[in-house]
Formats: structure tokens, sequence, C-alpha cells
């Protein structure tokens, strides 16, 4: 071919080049962090809501989510949070993700060094690696969250969610540092470790607090028990529902259980975590529709929220901008001059 | 600054970039495709299940879902699929989920030309650009699938999920081309629209062919009425409520309906989808100590599963080789045997 010609095609191969490339669809990024508590690497995936980036608003500040068991959860999961905090119907603030992705599960998961014989091959030692759950919850503390708070626009309320193992840990955490977290989702969590060392823990900590803290929250899920039955750890329904028992009979805890019928023990996190933000941020959701003839409801919920979570929530200015495009394009003259002013005094700085 | 200063931190500055750049979670990826029996671009999200690019097993075939309204449903859906597919407790088999961006909503996804006052504004008439679903069903079955067929390895089994006029879209679709899908899934369908036009569709259906097709799936969900008075659309529970005893009434179809109290119309597609799924595929789940004892149930069941669904379903090649580490590790010799040879003919040819 003459290279003339050559020539001529170049452009056009780039444009076709061009028209073939796709924009990936990305949910997140994943970054190495080194932590000195555990003296390894540890892979953290990050979920930024949808208006994180938006420059059309004030920065704004989010929750965040610490979710155990990243790499299994993570996907659905942001899904999840962006659907529910979808504009003007949303139950749950936006909130930023943060997957932890395992490295050895069982050590970082368990409160205390236990073991158990397979009970499919009894020749075969369980868990031999157990306990270090102490370890791994300062790594969260004093080094993960340090981390997200230096790099992303965070609020001051912060939610541990896990399954299993991961409940587990978020339970016990809450019993052993209930000042780390605002709310504690554990999903199935396996409290029968270790004779229901948990179980001992949670009467310890009612003999010496008397009470749990009132502004807390905690949403447990339980698969079905008739599945549960076929899975290896049938004890695991009995130690729940006795962890169930303790809690409602000292009902000073903003506190949740609910049993799925049908679900097993590897599926329940998805029902359980969605009712577990619901549950969580209750009272978050405002009609629309409600607040054109009574614009002050706006405020009277949130702060009624505010109340119960223990952290200040306001709306955002995204949601606030729906509010007034609606009033204004329905009419709604009054509703409208009041979230223009509410506007303008919680986000005084137009962009 | 000496020159040869700026040339000696040059390195360690690209160091530190490197060190910073992250990877992205991606989830799919956005192609644009020019429909001409609509006449435009249409941008389609595509993603693709965990095991599609594994080159340690044979390349295999996957099911497709379309998802209607793809801006709004594809991150949470996409982790649904990905999450309920996981071996060894799988309820679906690993999916391939198409998203369709909408360009005009309402002309596309409704059956008739028909408009309506708003409810919270009168003078605001509604719905001015509808009736488009016949063109745009026609994009999907002559121009999306054959472009999905052509690009991806897909089974022949396919799914159409929508929700409100999408429902309304998917429910039209069953009746007036029933064989274009394999299953279909309506949360909380706008049967209301235009008089119930559905309805008396659905009437006309089961007057000209008697009764439903019994290899077709159809799952209905309905968001809590209580809720929906608050919503614009109060004929919407009724209308929905209509189709179902109409379709109860001739038990033919593989038909699920699913009420979901304290769900709003915005939200129930979450827990409908998921409960969708599972109903299309009940049957699909088998439980891996079960096989141990009696390993001829899982070709029985795929069996059981390929006649209800009416297209044929296999193990997987991941699902045998989890099975496989499960019967050698726990000594089943003769279960291991059994399925060593099972995957000796459903994947001769070795990777």
């Amino acid at each position: 071919m003459n290279k003339w010609f050559k020539f001529l095609y170049l452009p056009i191969f780039l444009l076709f080049t061009v028209g073939k490339a796709q924009e990936k669809l990305t949910i997140g990024e994943k970054h190495s962090i080194f932590s000195k508590v555990l003296n390894e690497n540890r892979e953290i995936w990050i979920h930024l809501p949808k208006t994180y980036t938006d420059t059309t608003i004030n920065p704004a500040k989010y929750p965040v989510i610490y979710l155990l068991d990243g790499e299994n959860n993570f996907e659905y999961f942001t899904g999840l949070t962006d659907f529910i905090a979808r504009t003007p119907y949303a139950d749950i603030p936006e909130c930023i993700v943060v997957g932890i992705k395992n490295t050895e599960r069982t050590r970082d998961l368990t409160p205390t060094k236990s073991q158990k014989k397979s009970p499919v091959n009894p020749t075969l030692t369980l868990f031999a690696d157990s306990g270090g759950s102490e370890n791994f919850v300062k790594f969260i503390q004093e080094e993960l969250k340090p981390f997200i708070k230096k790099n992303y626009r965070t609020q001051e309320y912060s939610v541990l969610v896990g399954h299993s193992f991961g409940g587990l840990f978020a339970i016990n955490t809450f019993l052993m540092h209930p000042d780390y977290f605002d709310a504690y989702v554990a999903n199935d969590p396996s409290l029968w470790w270790d004779n229901k060392v948990t179980i001992a823990r949670t009467n310890d900590y009612l003999e010496k607090y008397k009470k749990f803290p009132s502004q807390k929250s905690l949403y447990v899920s339980q698969a079905d028990n008739e599945e549960q039955q076929k899975n290896w750890n049938s004890d695991m329904t009995q130690a729940i529902e006795e962890f169930k028992g303790i809690v409602e009979k000292n009902g000073s805890l903003n506190y949740k259980h609910s049993f799925f019928k049908g679900e097993t023990h590897g599926t329940v996190s998805y029902p359980g975590n969605y009712e577990a933000l619901k549950f969580i941020f209750k009272g978050f959701r405002t009609d629309i529709k409600q607040l054109a003839k009574n614009p002050k409801l706006l405020e009277e919920e949130y702060k009624k929220l505010s109340d119960k979570l223990g952290t200040e929530f306001i709306p955002s200015e995204t949601y606030l901008n729906v509010v007034l495009k609606f009033m204004k394009s329905n009419d709604f003259k009054e509703a409208e001059t009041y979230f223009i002013n509410l506007k303008n005094k919680l986000y005084p700085k137009v962009r």
C-alpha cells in the first residue's frame, strides 16, 4: 500500500477506535493502606455518593458506613445506599461506604481464641488462628478512620456493618467500645462463638453500666431457623435469640431484631442491610407534598431525627433544590419563599 | 532552584504519583448503539458476571436480564445478581445484565397515547408524548438483542425487568409478545394507565388463547397501599389487584404476586427484584451437603428446573469445581468420583 494511503487511513482508524471506546461504570476505588497495628497492608474499597463531586452545590459532608467482608458485599451495598438515598423519596442520607477486604478473616473478626472440630470432617480443626478482634478494631479506630476523615468530607456519624463473624465483631465492638460507632448492624451474627462468650459480655455490660446507651442503634437480622439446621452451626439461632431476649428486656437501646423467613445464612445480609438502614434512619424521609402545606415540618422532622441519633442532621442542599423546584413548578408560592429562606440560612454561599 | 535539583526531584514525584494511583471498582460498561427503529442513539449499560472472563474454565454462556430504567437500577441490581449467584449457595445462575437508559421514558414505556391532568397542578397536562411502547419493544427485540447475542456469550433465556411505567411495559410485552422473553418482572406496574387498557388486553389475551403459557414466568410486586394513597396514582393499587385476580383465576402461568408492607412506589423495586429473581429460578439452589449423600440429586434438580423453565440449564463448571473441592477436602470419595465423571461429561475440554 502506498504510504500516503496509509496516512489517510489513520484518522479513520482513530475515529473508529474512539467510537468503540467504552466508558466504564465505576462504583468506587481500591486503596491500600499499611496498618502498623496489624503489621500488614489492608485493601480498602471506597464508595462516594452521587452528589459528592457535584460542583453546583456547596461541598457536603456525609456519614460513613464501615462494611466488613467488603469483597462480598460492596457492590450491592453501595447500590443500596445510593438507591434509597435518592431524592425526593430518600429513606437515608447519602453515605460514604468504606468496604474492608479480608486478609485473615477469622483472626480479625473473632473476640477470643477458640477452636472447633469440623462438623463435616471431625479430623479437621477449625479456627486455629482466632481471637484478634481487639487488634482489628484498633486498626479501624486508630488508623482507618483517621485516614477516611483526612481524605474525605465526613459527617460525625458512622455505622459498622457485619455478617456472621462480622456480625459477631459488630456486637462485640458495641459492647467493648460503644462510643466507636453510632450504629451497629449484625446480620446473622455468630454469637455461638466460644461458648457464647459475647452473651456473657452482654450480661457483664449490663451489670456494669445498668443500661444500653439510648442514642446508639443496633440492628440484628436472623436467617430462617429451618434453613439454619442445614448449616453447620445449629447453635447459631439459639444464641441470637438469647441475645435478643437480653437486649429487649433492657429497652433503652434503639434496637431492632428481624427474623427473615426463607432466608439462609448466606443470603440474609441482602434484605437485612436494607431493613437495617431504613431502621437506623427511620424518620429521615419527608413527604414533599406535605411540605407544600406545612413547610416547617422539614426542620421539625430533622430536629427529631437529630435528637434520636445524637448527631445533627440538616436537609441537604440537593434535597432543598428538589423541594424548591417542586414548589415553583406547582405554584406553591408561600412554601417556595419559606424554602428559599431556609436554603439561604443553611447554605449562605451560592455556588 | 538549580535545574539538577529539579531533575532529582522528578523520580520522587513520579513514585508518589504511582503510589497514589488507585484501582477503580467497575461493574460494567456503557455502550452507545444507534437504533434505526427509534432513530436515535441509545445508551446501554452492560454488566458481565464474575466468571465471564475466568480463563481457568471453559467459556460459559449466561442468561440475559434486560433492565428498564437502567440509570436508576443498574448498580444495586448488578450487585444483587452477583451476590445471589455466588457458589456454593447460589439461588440463581450468573447472569448478564443489560441496563437500558431512558431518553423519552413516557414515550417508550406506555402502550397507548393517553393524557392526564396533574393531580398537583390541574393546569398542567402530563404524558403528552406517550404510546410508543410497540416501537420500543421492536428496538429491544430486533436491534438490542441481536447486538447482545453477537457480542456476548448468551444462553437462550432472557428476563425483562421494569418498574412503574417499566412494569406496565413488561406486562404489556408479556401480553402482546409472550415469546420475546422467558420471564417478566413488573414492580408496582402502572396498570391504571389509559383507563386500564392493559387489563382489557389481559382479558383479550385469555379470550383468544384461553390460557397463559405455562413455561413463562411473571412476577409482580406491589407497594404498600397505605403509602400509595400519598402518591399521585391512587388507582394504581386497584388496577394491580384486578390484574392479580384475573391471572390467579387462570393458574397456568408460573406467576407470583408479592405485596410489600411499608414499601413505597419508589423503593419497592429493591426487595421486589430480589424476590423476583429467587422466584423465577426457584429450584436452582442445591445443597452441597445433600450431594455428598446423593450425588445424582444435582442432575435431577437441574432437569426439573429445565423442564419448568423450558430451557436447558446445566451445573456450571465453577459450581462443579466447588463441589469437587468440597468432596475431596471432606473425603467423600464416592461422591468425588461421581462428580469427576459428571464434569468430564459436561466439560470434556480441560482448561
